[in-house]
Formats: C-alpha cells, sequence, structure tokens
C-alpha cells in the first residue's frame, strides 16, 4: 500500500487500526473495517470511518465525536432535556452540531418551527448527511437552516430571539475554547427569549472536573436558574459525562412530553433521574448553591 | 532491561504501556508509571500497576478489574444498593471481591455483624490489601472473613443463612462462567434466609447485552421480584454497568440510611435513580415485567 495513512491511521498485521490519544497516558486503538472518507477541510481534519466496535464513526483531527453505535445517547440528552423543559418551544438554535444528530432529535418536536443549525465546518454537515445516517439520519427536514459560521460570531450579531439554544461543542481546546468564555454565555443570553434556556456539554466529572466546574459557574454568573444533569457516553474518556444547563425562567422537565417520540435512551424517568448527581458531583457543586 | 515482561506489557520510547484488549477489535493503552506487583497465582496472572490515568490498578490475566481512581463507584453501587433495601441486615456474604473493595463498603454498616469474602484465589486478597489501600482500605475489621474457596462450590456446601448476597465476579467467561449458571442462583436462593436478597454485576448493556438479559432472566426465575440498576464505571468498556437483584421480600431502598455514611458515589438520590434504566434497556427487559 503506498497511500500516506494520517498518523492516527495505522496498519498491524493487515488490519486497520485507529488511535486516538484520549489524554497522553491514555490511548484507545480501535480496529477499522474501511475508510469511508478523509480530507482536511479548512478547519480540522475530517474522516468517516467504519469501525468494528462502534459502526461508522466521525472522527476530527484524530478524535472520535460520535458514532453509530452510541451517538444516540449524547444527542438524545442534549436535545430531549431543554426540549421537554419548554411547554412550547418554537425557535432552536444549535451551536456547533455538524453530525446533525441534535437537529435530528429537535425535528420530532411539532411545536417547533425553525431550527437554525451554525456549524464553522460545512464539509463535516456533508460527510454525515451522506455517509453517517444512523447519526444525522440523513437529515432534509425543511425547518432546519444551516449557517455555516463561527458560532460565537453568530451570537455577537444575531438579531432572532430564540425559546433553546444548544450548544453542541467539540472539546474546549484550541478553536472551541471560547465556546466557555463568559462573554459568548452573555450572548448567548441575550439571544434567548425571556422564558428561554440553553444547555451545553461540560465534559467529563471525572477527567475534566475543573473544566465542568468552570462552565457551570460560568453559565450560573447569567442565568438566574441552573442545573447540571449527566449522561453515559461510551466513546467519551470515562463514559459519564456532564451538560449544564441554564434557563431564565424553568427547569422542570414534562416528562410526558417523550412518551410520544421515539427515542432510545431517553424516557420518562431518565429525563427525572439525570439530574440526580453522583455524590463526588454534587459535592464539588454544593458552593454554588 | 532484560527482564521478560508479560505479554499485556509493552515498553515503546522509554515508556511502559498496559494493553487491555478489551474486545478484539478495541484495545485501551494505559501509560505505567510502575509495576508494584507481578505474578501468577494458582487461579490467574496478578499484577498491581500505577497508571497515569487512573493510580493502582489491580490487573487479572490482562484486565483492568479496579483502579484507585473510579473502584468506589463499582464498590459502592453493588454494596449500598442491597444494603439500604434490608432493614436490618447482620450476615453478608460477599462471593469473589478479592479486592475488598465490597467488604470494605459493607463494613460501614453497625448492624452487620458477620461479613463471609469467598474468594478462590488469596493472592488477590493479599495484594490488594498491600498494595491497593485506596480500593482494599487496608481492611482490617473483625466482623470480614475470608474463605479461600471457588464461590460455587461454597454456596452448594453451606448451612449459614445470609441476610444479603452480593456476587463481585470477573467477566463470566472462563473459570467465572458457572457464576451465572441457573443452579448458582438457586444455592443462593437457598442460602438466603425468607427476606434475603442478593445482587450479582450483569455486564454491560451495550457490549453484553445478551449476557445481561440472560443473567436477568435466570436471577428472575428464581426470585420472587427482581430488578436492574445500573452505574457509570469509567474503567469498564462502555462505561455504563448493569447489576441485577433478586429479592425474596423486599426492593425499595431506605435511602436516608445512606445519609450516615461515607460516600463518594452513592447518596440518596443516587440510590433511587440507579433503577431507571434508559429506554433501549428498558424495552429489552420489558418481555420478563
Amino acid at each position: 500500500m503506498t497511500r500516506k495513512l494520517p498518523s492516527f491511521l495505522s496498519e498491524n498485521m493487515n488490519s486497520l487500526w485507529m488511535t486516538e490519544d484520549e489524554r497522553e497516558n491514555l490511548k484507545i486503538d480501535y480496529r477499522i473495517k474501511e475508510i469511508i472518507f478523509e480530507d482536511k477541510s479548512p478547519i480540522q481534519h475530517v474522516m468517516i470511518l467504519d469501525s468494528y466496535s462502534f459502526g461508522r464513526m466521525l472522527v476530527l483531527d484524530g478524535v472520535v465525536q460520535t458514532t453509530s453505535l452510541d451517538g444516540y445517547i449524547y444527542n438524545e440528552t442534549i436535545s430531549h432535556v431543554p426540549l421537554s423543559i419548554h411547554s412550547n418551544p418554537k425557535k432552536v438554535l444549535i451551536i456547533g452540531g455538524g453530525d446533525c444528530g441534535v437537529a435530528k432529535e429537535v425535528c420530532k418536536y411539532s411545536s417547533v418551527e425553525q431550527i437554525d443549525v451554525v456549524e464553522i465546518d460545512q464539509m463535516v454537515v456533508e460527510v454525515c448527511l451522506k455517509h453517517l445516517p444512523e447519526v444525522s439520519g440523513g437529515l432534509s427536514d425543511p425547518r432546519v437552516h444551516f449557517i455555516f459560521e463561527d458560532g460565537v460570531k453568530y451570537i455577537q450579531n444575531t438579531s432572532t430571539k430564540y425559546d433553546i439554544i444548544i450548544v453542541d461543542s467539540s472539546d474546549p481546546i484550541g478553536p472551541a475554547e471560547v465556546l466557555i468564555e463568559k462573554n459568548f454565555y452573555q450572548g448567548i443570553s441575550q439571544a434567548l427569549k425571556d422564558d428561554g434556556l440553553m444547555v451545553c456539554q461540560s465534559q467529563s466529572p471525572i477527567f475534566h472536573a475543573e473544566v465542568m466546574e468552570q462552565i457551570f459557574e460560568r453559565v450560573q454568573g447569567i442565568f438566574p436558574m441552573t442545573k447540571m444533569f449527566t449522561a453515559v457516553v461510551p466513546t467519551y474518556p470515562g463514559g459519564l459525562w456532564s451538560f449544564s444547563l441554564g434557563s431564565k425562567k424553568y427547569t422542570t422537565p414534562h416528562t410526558e412530553k417523550i412518551n410520544e417520540l421515539a427515542t432510545l435512551y431517553v424516557n420518562p424517568q431518565i429525563l427525572e433521574s439525570c439530574f440526580s448527581l453522583p455524590e463526588f458531583i454534587d459535592k464539588q457543586l454544593g458552593k454554588y448553591r
């Protein structure tokens, strides 16, 4: 084989492997059936790989973002928690979310009239719609509008007022770091209606406990009501993942709403229990109460 | 270095790594600071390794069993759920549990008078007491009795009647396979008092969904009341882990009991929410209701 593989991929005994450096002292090796797509966008290195253990995976700069096997857990959690809290969401903004999995979940709500997806990397959206249907659902709903722009700039400049804003960002290291700055949450608050709410992923409570706390503290500095919830995402380091909710008025899910929707992870009991925090997280966040 | 390393360990660019084959198409590489202990017992290959990401780890036949970083999550869950359900547990049997982490948790209950730990491999107990204090707590409670014997044989022959039996087994592949056979659960039921209950770990709902269901079905075939609960164990594949509960009389936790105890993961809200199953598990087990 003469073709040059990107550094995350290697061949070993006739099988292909993708190695992810979770942190410098921990690596995960996924055996790969096939490279479905591989290219560099102006933003990052983009791959769709078909793996033996997780099915097709979106890999950005060598980091697994979502997979066919478990993408629904993250996408359902970050979507249905806020959508079930708001009694009548009509305008929803998704910042990031290029894999279209969050937009797919939001489309399940008939009350929603407009879904704006602000994703910086057009290539991610295109390849996920084409090659990752288990996550993106091949999304073709007329309510969804893609805006290929930097999320921070969009928030500064938009005059639209949203009911719900979902920040589905990659890890807040490097380019995505601005997505956890105080100014950004301030902008989000301004882009929300008076009864609006926002959620963002806030990293692993075990491996990134400080980042999680920083995000929660900043959200709490802006919003009158703040809550944290968790889900188990098998392909993220440590499995346990945290999400921060900032709201102007409501934080209680209408759990019965979920019964009408087709879901694989979230159900009425999960909408309640996701707010039950393990003791070590509860203690860590105790000072913000 | 002339010393021969076991096959799970390798040296790479002056650093030492332990590679775990989670399943044949997925590997996890842990960077190791130091080999604290390494030997073969009559049962298996036993190591205590000091890792960069998880601290000290117990590794049996190349598979990580428990770590200083997250061992408490598994041990607290499998212990405090049954101990908080029983109103006055006095005699507790632990089958397996050689790392002593479950015994350490059970010792927190002042009502408990006798804790029998039936572990097949004496070397595991000895090295965990000596080298893995974060998990074993260096356990030296006079209520704890170690019995170095095969758990299946012990259950067949014991005349003691227990309030609670906790099956803390390794993966039910190879030697531990007998620990999920119907006869074994039958024996457990006979070794329990009329208001007794048992719990066992029942593997990953994502990667071992069939094993999980098989265990649940068998427990349900023997016990009048059955429930499943989950916890997030970062070092187990997929993070999400299931536990099956079989009871003769009671299945509701007295959540207030946990308030008096020092815990890091389990608290009153976790004792309730751990029974809230994600939709895909709820559906899978629906036929047993």
